[in-house]
């Protein structure tokens, strides 16, 4: 019986945990949260058909780039394809944040048609803008760098480095720098941030 | 061997209800179903970007209400937000039942920003239209008066009072009078309403 | 602790499988994968709201039969209905596969209002086209025969014919003769077709 309880404890929490966006982690990346992307690299649009060309481009960000700040099913297809085997991302979150983690996600290996495309060596940092030029910042922030594992679990999370640990950021870049064997492009499934928001009194003592 | 077959069993029935929409109960107020929102209080519109003045509103509810109506992946921001502590939703049910059981969902905990607009004490009516007009009916059931907890679980399920259960309507309403403490707006994630259609000897007992 | 252990493994392999677009298996017929429906019998269109007319019908294909080739939250609704009791579905594949197995999915009885629109028995042939007209093929495999059945799990898979194993197919066909009770329609919530992409030496093999 107590084993009984013990396993019945054990899926409820897993399902629980799955049923809340997949992680039950709170990530200020999210689309719907009010994250956005707001730069990326040339994205490879050969053999997509033509609702690729005809999605409108704004700023340089193409119509379907928020896939990567989305929710899926976790069917191969739900993911935004980058040109070459290098490239980068840059996301403005939804509000200001000390960074704790991030999760970059691809297709899972079971139902994926070919994963040549994930990105590999990653480098993750992060900044505050200054005023409203996304570029212009006081301090960029290492936050990680990490090799996603194709033989690992699809959604894979790297804590920030300690050095990030007291930087309120409210811009994260990814740079990839290759992928895991395609020549013609890499794909970015989704990307997450953890981390959380400083309380008043620590806001006022890191802005002095 | 006893214990692992229950396992296994435990694990495939809660996976199983959870691929059934979440709960693995018949909703009759599921959009994709036939139901609809006929109308809401004030929306909260402020901070939420251009996409949602640009959203058409007829007759009086506004383009993206039906989210309440529909399932997601347990992401924040998939859902209505209404203006101030206390409002109200109708729905127009996809078709005349008994009504059993009301389900109120938000965020959960574990990916949520803030749960602060939350509805809190909640008060749920129902009725059968009489003709085309909405709002002419010849009697009106009080179905449930609960309060939504933050400490439970996210999808909260309540019985419908006894007083309802020989009635057969086809809207259901829900008025909530205060949130969990967000001054400016109250958001509903989704509304499901559980019930069985009657069978024709029923029908014809319940007209006369 | 061994059994708890086991437990453990057992849930986390069972929501990997969940996660992974509910089933853990490559699907060929996937709409995000590149597969899309090149033709179907005469849809249902009554009592289904003014969005179902204004959908653009394109060489045939109405806009929402793409249904057909998309995961949902299993949600009733979220399928395409086709006019009788019997009818068919042509879909073409992501690529040239020699098949494996095919998986046909209706509602769950758990949250479905009605099931009498599942289809019943159904035959599943496929081949490759001759050139760009779809219609046109050297040889036509019979993939399966089977009857869905509504005391089984929702998503129904069926493996091919021993005599379908050495074929080269891009297209797949779906066509049902009964349905479970329903005189005006049946509904298709997904269709999916596994196997694998044959490598360079054997396609060079089926080609002389
Ligand atoms: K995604
Ligand atoms: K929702
Ligand atoms: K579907």
């Amino acid at each position: 019986d107590d084993i009984r309880a013990y396993a019945r404890n054990v899926v409820e929490k897993e399902i629980e945990k799955h049923a809340a966006d997949g992680l039950g982690r709170v990530d200020y990346a999210l689309a719907t949260g009010g994250a956005s992307i707001v730069k990326h690299s040339e994205p490879y649009l050969v053999g997509k058909g033509s609702s690729w060309f005809s999605k409108s481009t704004k700023n340089g960000v193409h119509g379907d780039a928020d896939r990567m700040l989305r929710p899926s099913f976790g069917e191969p297809g739900h993911c935004f394809p980058l040109k070459g085997t290098s490239g980068f991302v840059q996301i403005k979150l939804r509000t200001k944040i000390i960074p704790e983690a991030i999760t970059l996600e691809h297709v899972a290996k079971s139902v994926a048609y070919d994963r040549s495309s994930a990105p590999k060596d990653c480098r993750i940092s992060g900044w505050l803008r200054g005023g409203d030029d996304p570029e212009v910042y006081t301090e960029m922030f290492r936050l990680a760098e990490f090799t996603y594992d194709l033989e690992k679990s699809n959604a894979q999370t790297f804590n920030t480095m300690d050095s990030a640990l007291s930087g309120l950021i409210d811009t994260v870049r990814l740079d990839f720098t290759s992928n895991h064997g395609s020549p013609s492009h890499t794909c970015i499934y989704r990307l997450r941030v953890h981390g959380h928001e400083p309380d008043v009194l620590s806001m006022m003592a890191m802005q002095q």
